[in-house]
């Protein structure tokens, strides 16, 4: 990792550079002191097209000289073409946002410049996603599956990852097409706490509209800040009462769900997303325990 | 969605045989009031083995009799062996369960009986994830990619999924296994969310274990209610300062993250999962705004 960070570091001079570009040779040479970074070359598509257009293989072969991404590589299952499935998800919301293929340099590349990096099918070409629109992927971590053919690229999307424009290429739900709704474009897969934003964002973008009916709950709350301010105390405390009463788990679950479902209206009016929230909660915890604990110390000496 | 819905109906009288096999044939028939099951055949691995072991193209031409149906699939762009990717994501908490291919078969199976269901290329079957552990992931929605090479089943696992016994089969994390680690087994990918839930689960964990340093903030909290239940109310109490002191976004999310993470602390008290949260919300708001309505009025003239 510390080897890795080190090369990320050589390469982050030439960082305009690279973000435009795809790494097509990476080659690490294992020096006394960790990685040097040599014979990188680029190409504005990414891989040399004389032998990338005649090549279906994808690159199995390539070795990158250090042994432990070697061996790395060498533990993946790659299939007859020389890839394995990765599938790129978002690190705070768990959104899918794309699924591609990677061969050996794509996932050496994924690792080293920490930008989701596929290859592509079509174009036999590695490729790294932002390198023409810059909504790079910035990987976070990445993971095997227990089969060692499928891999999880995690990190943090600068934009939208589709090339629609829409935040993840998962937008044509299934049972709607087969429903005859209008469909496409208009769903994304979400999954349920971002469901219920959307639901929420939802009502607050129907206020504007003429609406006779008796509002819904969730508008009620949406246009009167009173009122949600102490369902979202009485919810809170009705939570702590079920550790302090000490009430059955289900209680507690029903408890927290109202506390969630007032807080994310508030977040709606607020327009803050619970992906920046998330994101607050990464960055805050993402560390190790000692430096949770420090940071912990200074907010409270602060709050003190 | 109505038909297949009559469709799962019809099937679930042979429901315990069905849980145990995978439907090798699926022919619809369109009638006048709906689909029947006609010409369902088991075999206990799925397939028939004597045309699947020779046959490398899976079931490319399969069609259902069903326009509606037929036309989805000829809509996906299979591969030259008649497979997509098929991902199963949690619907709940957004984690990558498992990923597949899936045929023709695979798809109708999976939206007719509603379990996800993959098409083995090692063992040249359709196979329906659950069918031998009990463990199925129950299909809450599909979605299809921008290329319509990929597949989503968005589902509720009724177990762990992966057959090591991990709750996914995604554990094992390519950073620390650059960094030699201690890692094959031991970290799930999991989003910040769920990575803040481990680390507070550690903690308590770690309350056990004797320990002469500071005690961390996490566990000051899980070991003092009145502390615990004393900070929700006060991070309540700040999260809605922000929209009547109208603050800005930042501190909202900032406040809001408080008011997660300590609760979240409680609900690691209690053994109460994020993930059993987030279906309480699920089943409370996967409905029609009217439903939602008139659920929340009941919900309201209990309270008040």
């Amino acid at each position: 990792m510390l080897l890795l960070h080190l090369y990320s570091k050589l390469l982050s001079g030439s960082k305009r550079r690279f973000n435009s570009m795809a790494i097509s040779y990476v080659h690490m040479l294992q020096s006394a002191g960790g990685f040097q970074k040599c014979n990188l070359s680029f190409s504005s598509h990414g891989y040399p097209k004389s032998s990338s257009r005649t090549h279906h293989l994808a690159f199995a072969s390539m070795h990158t000289s250090d042994p432990k991404v070697d061996s790395l590589l060498d533990g993946i299952k790659w299939d007859d073409k020389g890839l394995a499935v990765a599938i790129a998800q978002n690190v705070d919301t768990g959104a899918i946002l794309m699924q591609g293929f990677a061969n050996r340099e794509a996932v050496v590349s994924t690792i080293s410049s920490r930008k989701a990096t596929f290859y592509s099918r079509s174009r036999s070409t590695l490729w790294t996603k932002g390198e023409t629109s810059n909504n790079f992927i910035n990987i976070h971590d990445v993971f095997l599956d227990c089969d060692r053919d499928s891999i999880i690229y995690l990190g943090k999307p600068d934009g939208p990852t589709c090339h629609t424009g829409a935040e993840t290429c998962y937008y044509t739900p299934v049972f709607d097409l087969l429903n005859e709704q209008e469909a496409e474009g208009n769903k994304l897969a979400l999954t349920s706490l971002y469901a219920l934003e959307s639901t929420i964002s939802q009502r607050k973008a129907e206020l504007a509209e003429e609406d006779n009916g008796k509002p819904s709950w969730t508008k009620r709350l949406l246009l009167n800040d009173k009122l949600l301010c102490s369902k979202i105390r009485e919810e809170a405390n009705e939570l702590c009462q079920t550790l302090e009463n000490n009430e059955d788990k289900s209680r507690t679950a029903s408890e927290m769900a109202d506390v969630l479902y007032h807080a994310m209206v508030l977040l709606a009016l607020k327009d803050v997303r619970v992906e920046d929230v998330l994101q607050v909660l990464r960055k805050r915890f993402s560390q190790s325990g000692v430096e949770e604990k420090r940071s912990r110390a200074t907010k409270n000496s602060v709050e003190n």
